[in-house]
C-alpha cells in the first residue's frame, strides 16, 4: 500500500502517521520516502488488513492512498495456487477437469413442473438442477417463490432423478431451509448482504456466489473472503452480467471476467448466461464463449413450457432447445480438453 | 401496458393471449390494434400487477412490451397527490416545511465519541442524531460496529440531548434491537434485500431507505413500495449517489433524483452529500443544491475525531465544519421558503 | 413506432398530431386506439425516416414515444438477410468463411519498426497490418503518431510484405493521403464524428468503425448507416469494449455485442481484445471467445519490443507469444467450420 | 507518480528503467525505495508529459503505475490560481460575479424563427444567444441543421438583437464560417476529436466545451489542455450531463462537476439543464441548483413553438416559461453574492 502526502507536510506529523499505523496493524513495515515535492510512504507485509479509508482520514495530510497487494488473501491465488476443486455428496466436482451444467427453471412452480424439467435437463446431460424456491423480484406484486414448499419439491426431484440441487437463499432465516440443498446460491441482489454471507460462512456447504449487479470484481472477491474468512472455504462464482447503460439486453455479460478471476483466484468460477443476457437466443453462443474463456461451468435457465413461467419465462429455453446446445457445448469443452 | 406482437402472428394466437391476460389480471382491459405489419395490444386499468415478464415469456408471438402507467401505486403521487409528512415521537416532521437534518459520525465508536458528537451537531441545529452499529463493510478485516452495543451507546445520546436518532439494520435478525431508535435506515447494499424490506412492512416505525449504488429511480420505488405494501407508510427515500465510471468521487450524486421523485412520489426525499461524494469539501455546495433542489433534508458525517474515526473519516466533517455549513444552510432553505 | 397520448388528450389534439404525422411523412400510416384511460398511436410502414424527438415535442399531449421497428435500414439484416462479404484488392474476404486477422503495432515508429513487425504477424498467419499514423492521445503531451510520414512507412511495409493495411483516419482533411491504405478506420471517440462518417460515405474504400467508448449497439448501427447512406456500403463493425465502473481492465470487452450484431445486421464483425482489455494475457482467452461468439475477424496489436513502444506498450504482444496465440485460434476456427 | 514493480526485480533493470525515464523526461527526478516485497520508485519534478502507457509497457517488471500530480498543466488551478474571466467583444464577462445565461433554440431553422426566440431571451434577460447550424444527429436521417445558412441568421438575430452568439463547430473545415461567432461550441460527442480540438487551440476565440457522454473529469480537462496548449486560453467548461443506466432523464446531469471542476481549474463553468436532463420540468430546479453549486453560467433551449421544433422540441423551454425561470435565478445568483 503506498501513502502518498500533501506537499509540505511537517516530518513530525508523517512520523505520527507511521508510528500509528505501526501500533495498529502488526507485521506492517512503513517505508518512507522524503521527496522535495511529495512524500511517500510504503506500506509492506500483509496489508490485507489494512484499512484504506482509515489513512485516508487524515485528511491534512494525505494526498492519495494507492493498494499494491491485493485486498483479500484466502481467496487470493497467489497464497493458494492449485484450483480449488469442489465435490458434492454423489461425487461431482466443480472446478476440476469437467465443465459441469446447472439447469433447470427460474422458478420452481410444481411438482410436476420440476420432475419434468429435472427428467429432461439429466436426459440431455445437465450435472445439477437449479430451481428458485425464494424468489427476489423487483415488484412485491410478482410472484414470489413458493418458498419452503418450492424447497421441498426441489428436494423431490432430487430424489427422483438423483441431481443434486442448487437454489437461492434470501436470508438468514431461511438457512435450516437448506439442509438437504447441495449447494446454496447467494443472488446478486445479496451479494453485498455481509450479514448473511457471515451466515453462510459458518456452514460447510458450498457457496454460489453471484456477482453483484453492478459490482468490481475485486468486491466480489472480496464477498468471497467473508465467507472464506468465516470458514467455510467451498465458494463458487458466478458470472450474470453487470449494468451498462446498453438496454438491448438485460446486463452486459462480461466473459472477461472468467479468465481474469481463474487469474486472480483459486475459486471455480461459472457463468449464467441466461440472466446475464435475458435473451434465449444469445444463451448458446454465449455459453460456448464461456467455455472458451475457461469457465468451470455454466448455469442455464430452461422450463418445460416457457410460456407458463411464473419468471423469467422470456430467457428460458425449452428442453429440446436445451438438448441441442449440451451437444454444441461438448465440442467445446472437448477443445479446451475438458469433459461435459 | 403496451404489448407489441411479431408480424404474421396468427389470429388466434393474439386472441388466446388477450384471454390468458383477461383472465389473469382482473380489471386489465385489452384493445387490440391489428395493423398490416404490426399488430399492437394496449392493456389498460390497473396493470401494476401485470408482470412484464411473463408476457415476454410468450416468445414465439411477442416482440416487445412497454409499460405505459408506472408499475408502483402506494407511492406513487398520482394515486397520493399531497405530500406524506412524517411525524417523530418528539413532534419533529420530516416532508413538512421544515429542512432536517440528520447529522453524526459514520460508526458509532464509544459513548463519549457518541455524545461528544450528539451534544455537538445539536448546538449546531442539527435534528436528528445518525450513526452506524451495524457497518456494512466491503472487507471482512474492517471495522464491522459495535453492534448492539452500537445501538445502546446511540440510545444514551437520545437520552443526553433529546435528538432522535436513525441507524443502518442490516437484517431481519436484528430489528428488535431497534425498539427504541426513531428512525430505521436501509442501507445502498440492502436496498433490495426484499425479505428485510417485507419485515420492515410490518412495522409502523419511519423507514429510512438509502438508494441503491446503482438502481433506477423505478427500481428504488418499488422498493419503496415494498416497505408500503406490507402496511409501513412511513418511508423516507435517500439519495446517497449511484456508481459510475468516475474515479474523482466515491459516488455521483444524482441531484436530479430530487426534482424526479418529488414529482413520482408524494415520500419525503433527503440527499446525503458525505457518501454521494466521499469528498469534505464537496458536502457544502452538494449540500446547498440539494435544497435548492427540493430536498426535505440532509444526513451528513461529523466527526468529533475524523483522523481517528474507525470508518469514512475521509468523509466526515469535524463539528466546527459542519456548523458553518449549517449557518449558511439556513440562507438557501430560507430562499425556498423553509426552516431549518 | 407508438405513441402513447397523455390521458384526457382532446380527440381534435390527437387528429391534429396525426394529420401531422402523414403530412411529414409519406409512407407512414397511424393507426389510433382511443382507450378509456390511454389513446395510442401505431405508425406503420418506414419509421426510419420519422424522427422520435420530434413527436416527443408535442409535450402537452404525448406522454412518451416507443420504436417497434429498428431506427437503421441499410445496415438492418431484415432488408438485407445476407451476409456482407467485403473483398480487399489482393482476394481477401472479410465477412465470409474465413477468420481475418489484423494484426500490428498501435503507432507506426519508424520503417524498420513496422517491416519487422508486419514481416513477423504475416509469418505468423496475419491477414492484415495494422498500424497508426494518426493517433488519438488523450493528452497533448503524448506522442501523436508520425502521421503523413506514418501511413509512407505503412505502405512500405506493405510493398515488403503484400500485406493489405488498415490505418485510423482522425478528419475529413487527412482522407486523400489513405488512397492507398486498403481498410480505413474510425476510432472510438469518432464513432459520432458525423461529418467523417459522411465524408466516408462518398468513398468505395472499406471503413472499419469501431464502437464508440460508451455507445449502445443502436447507436454504432446509426453511426454504421451514415456510412451506408452516403453510398460506401463496405462497413465492418468493431467490438473494443466499452467503458464500466471496472477498473482492474481497460474496458469491459462486449462478447455478446457478436452474436447480437450478426442478428441485427449483415455487416462483418471483428474484435479487438487489444484495446478491449488491455492486458496482453487477456488477449488470448478473448480471441477465442470472440471466434466462437461468431466473430469475423481479429484485431491485435503485435509490437517487436513493446517496452519501448511509444503508445500502448503494456497491452502489445510480442511477436512470439502472437505467433502461439494464432496456432490456437486456428482450432477454434475450425470448430465453428472457418479457416484462419 | 509512482511507479510499483514486481517482485523479485532485479537490481539492474531497475536502473535501467530508471536511467531510461531520466534521459526521456528531463526535469523528472527518480527517487527509489527498495522493500523487501515491493519496489517503488517515485517520479518527482513536472511529470505531465511523462506518458504512464510507455511505462506500464515495461510488462516483465512493472506491476502499476500511479499518477499523483495531475496531468494537465495549464488548465490547473494550482499553477493558475486565479480565476480566468473570458471577456466577449461587447464587453460580457465569463467566469466573473455575473452569472451568464445562453439560451435559445436546439436549431436555428429560419430568420423568424432565430429573431423572435432572440428577443424574446432578451428580454427575459439572458446574455447569450445560442442557436445550432451543424446539428450532430445519431440519425443520417434525422434534420441536420441549417449549417452555413444557419450561421448566417444566428448573425442577423447578432445585429437585430445585439446579443453575443455561441454555436456548435462540428469539424475543421467549418471554423472560417465562425468568423463572426462570438463563442464557439465543441458538442459532447466531439470532445476528444482531437485534430479539432487542436485547431481550435490555433484562433484566439473562447470555445465552450462540454463534457464527453461519458468522459470523467480529467480526460475532460484533458481536452481542454488540448486547446490550451494549442495558444488558446479561453475556454469555457460545460457539464451537459453523463451517460448512466438510468432510463427517466436523457442523461444524468453531474452538478458536483462544478465545484470539483471550480477546484481543479481556472476555468469558467458552466451548466446546461437542457441536455443534462432532456425535460423541460427539471430544467428550473437543475439550473438552480447548479448556480449554488458555483457555476458561472447557464445554456438553456429555448424555442417559440416546442412543438414544431426541428430538434429537441421535448426539452425546450417556451419563451413564457423561460422568462420566469429568469426571475427565480436572479434571487439565487444573489444568494451567492453574483449577478445575472
Amino acid at each position: 500500500m503506498i501513502v502518498v502526502l500533501k506537499s509540505n507536510t511537517p516530518r513530525e506529523k508523517t512520523q505520527q502517521l507511521i508510528d500509528e499505523i505501526k501500533s495498529q496493524y502488526s507485521g506492517v513495515a512503513c517505508h518512507c520516502n522524503e521527496g522535495t515535492q511529495v512524500t511517500i510512504i510504503g506500506l509492506v507485509g500483509d496489508t490485507s488488513h489494512v484499512d484504506m479509508d482509515s489513512i485516508l482520514a487524515h485528511q491534512d495530510i494525505v494526498e492519495r492512498v494507492t493498494r499494491v497487494q491485493e485486498p483479500y488473501k484466502m481467496v487470493n491465488r497467489k497464497f493458494h495456487p492449485q484450483n480449488t476443486v469442489i465435490t458434492l455428496d454423489n461425487g461431482l466436482q466443480i472446478g476440476g477437469t469437467q465443465v459441469v451444467v446447472m439447469a433447470g427453471p427460474c422458478s420452481v412452480e410444481s411438482e410436476e413442473q420440476i420432475i419434468e424439467v429435472a427428467t429432461k435437463v439429466k436426459a440431455s446431460g445437465a450435472h445439477i438442477l437449479r430451481g428458485g424456491a425464494f424468489k427476489p423480484r423487483t415488484s412485491p406484486y410478482a410472484f414470489q417463490g413458493l418458498r419452503a414448499e418450492g424447497v421441498e419439491l426441489l428436494l423431490k426431484a432430487k430424489e427422483a432423478t438423483g441431481l443434486p440441487i442448487v437454489s437461492e437463499v434470501m436470508s438468514a432465516a431461511q438457512i435450516p431451509l437448506f439442509k438437504d440443498v447441495d449447494i446454496i446460491q447467494v443472488g446478486a441482489r445479496n451479494m453485498q448482504n455481509f450479514e448473511l454471507l457471515k451466515e453462510l460462512g459458518r456452514l460447510k456447504k458450498p457457496i454460489l456466489l453471484k456477482r453483484g449487479l453492478s459490482s468490481t470484481i475485486e468486491e466480489w472477491l472480496m464477498s468471497a473472503e467473508y465467507i472464506m474468512a468465516g470458514g467455510n472455504e467451498r465458494v463458487i462464482l458466478c458470472e450474470r452480467g453487470i449494468r451498462t447503460y446498453e438496454t438491448f439486453t438485460r446486463n452486459t455479460l462480461d466473459i472477461s471476467a472468467v479468465p481474469i478471476l481463474k487469474h486472480l483466484t483459486h475459486l471455480p468460477v461459472i457463468v449464467d448466461p441466461s440472466h446475464g443476457t435475458g435473451i434465449t437466443w444469445l444463451v448458446e453462443p454465449m455459453a460456448k464463449s464461456s467455455i472458451v474463456a475457461g469457465a468451470d461451468g455454466l448455469m442455464i435457465e430452461v422450463h418445460n413450457n416457457p410460456e407458463r413461467a411464473l419468471s423469467d419465462g422470456a430467457q428460458s429455453l425449452k428442453p429440446e432447445t436445451f438438448d441441442g446446445i449440451m451437444t454444441s457445448l461438448r465440442r467445446y469443452a472437448q477443445v479446451e480438453g475438458r469433459t461435459l
